[in-house]
């Protein structure tokens, strides 16, 4: 692992990172927040998935998390969104929605995307090992939340690890990826064309096939374009109702999809997760 | 005036904008957060001037304003740092330090900057009369504050416009151009050899010269490149020491020029500015 940037911030220090992947066969790069903490003090961790075309520098830039994870003594860790590099195939007309910077936190089974788009494997296993082995983290108490794309990732990867993640939550999730256009085209390239294989990456799918989480908290922008054919909020509440699991869904009045509306309601997502990683 | 964007954010509107301006003789851009407020309300206004390389959009991502603005009611507007546009001369070399993106908040009077390079008649009469139109302000109440060569603006503004603004901050401002590289040849390039026409754009000479401001407050980060060089705040505190007139100089351990350590000190810049703003 090799540093490519500390900036002091709130007394602690944003770092940027990157190293080998074994599993995505690339150069990965990530970002880490570390708040101020005494000498040998080991800290929780929440990880954050970003969305479509992001990588670990939109959240770092705009997210606004860092005073609040000074302030709560959280570890913030922000991965990309797919591998990059030479050698690593993107959709064959350059769109936004599938391959590079859309890797939809899976892990591909379908050639050419097989060999590199691990991403599953990547954010449940490699780099949780990683940031364990060189942060001060406390990896009994660790947190996910994510937005868009990556809200799926973390709905996806809290419903499929349970009892990992004391706490998950969204800013304007997909929910049901099988559902949705985004999600269709992302699972089919990626996974087939056999549906079954993709219950295993939908959050509703996972809610109706018994999986659960503890604590699951929603911010959706009532004003956001993607709201009614790609987020369908509706589908998760209705499963989290069918399933009897607890959900606060917050619909937020003139919010859009963009990070003016992450940042507003970042610190209350961050203080939700520290009251769930005490 | 067109609007070129608006976004939800902490309850307000963060907008960006664009026009046709009549100094600069092109279209310049400029963002506007205005706060949740009453119907017929006005608001205090502050200002805040960039750094070199800057355009609005580097402390509208990532200058964590948003959250204070909204709870202290202050609209905060931010204007680019230079003419852009076809005919719009730069640097000879293409420097960053010179030429577009480093106008140093002037009006040049060299061929063939005088044309497009009036950044300080910008920002001193035309942007604040079309914030005064076109939004909820109350120009009575008005403060500044800026970064780097921002700051050097946000200095030289309020020092020579007595009366206008309660208060003036900055992030380690340019305090003496006039005394360090990238001063000098901003100053030589847009004002020409003739070192007396360059004290009415230098903070420390103003002071000497017997301009002063209400309140001034700076933050400078102690690791800071540019610091030893291109900063200096010795020098400032040398020249409001010999004048009596009060500086509070925070000295930040750490901290180094780029926007996590302005982000970190913001809203105490912020809350500073609101208490002499009411």
């Amino acid at each position: 692992m090799e540093q490519v940037s500390a900036n002091r911030a709130f007394n602690g220090v944003q770092g940027v990172y990157k190293h080998a992947s074994a599993e995505t066969r690339t150069e990965m790069t990530f970002s880490v927040f570390v708040p101020p903490h005494a000498d040998g003090e080991t800290l929780p961790v929440v990880s954050y998935l970003s969305g479509l075309t992001c990588t670990h520098a939109n959240v770092t830039e705009k997210g606004e998390y860092r005073g609040a994870c000074a302030e709560l003594g959280l570890i913030f860790v922000a991965p990309d969104t797919s591998p990059r590099g030479e050698g690593v195939p993107d959709d064959p007309a350059g769109a936004y929605d599938f391959g590079l910077g859309a890797g939809f936190y899976l892990d591909a089974t379908q050639p050419p995307f097989d060999r590199h788009y691990r991403m599953w494997s990547y954010v449940t296993e490699e780099l949780p090992a990683l940031i364990a082995d060189n942060f001060p983290a406390d990896m009994s108490r660790q947190s996910i939340m994510g937005h868009s794309m990556g809200g799926h990732g973390a709905l996806t990867v809290a419903l499929r690890n349970p009892g990992r993640f004391k706490a998950v939550s969204a800013f304007a999730p997909i929910v049901a990826p099988s559902s949705v256009p985004w999600g269709e085209k992302a699972l089919a390239g990626y996974l087939g064309e056999d549906r079954a294989a993709w219950r295993g990456h939908d959050a509703v799918a996972l809610i109706e096939d018994g999986a659960r989480v503890p604590a699951l908290l929603v911010d959706q922008g009532a004003a956001d374009p993607f709201l009614e054919q790609q987020l369908r909020p509706e589908l998760l509440q209705a499963a989290c109702e069918a399933a009897g699991m607890p959900l606060t869904l917050n619909m937020r009045d003139g919010y859009d999809h963009s990070y003016y509306f992450i940042s507003t309601f970042m610190a209350d997502h961050l203080k939700w997760h520290a009251q769930r990683l005490r």
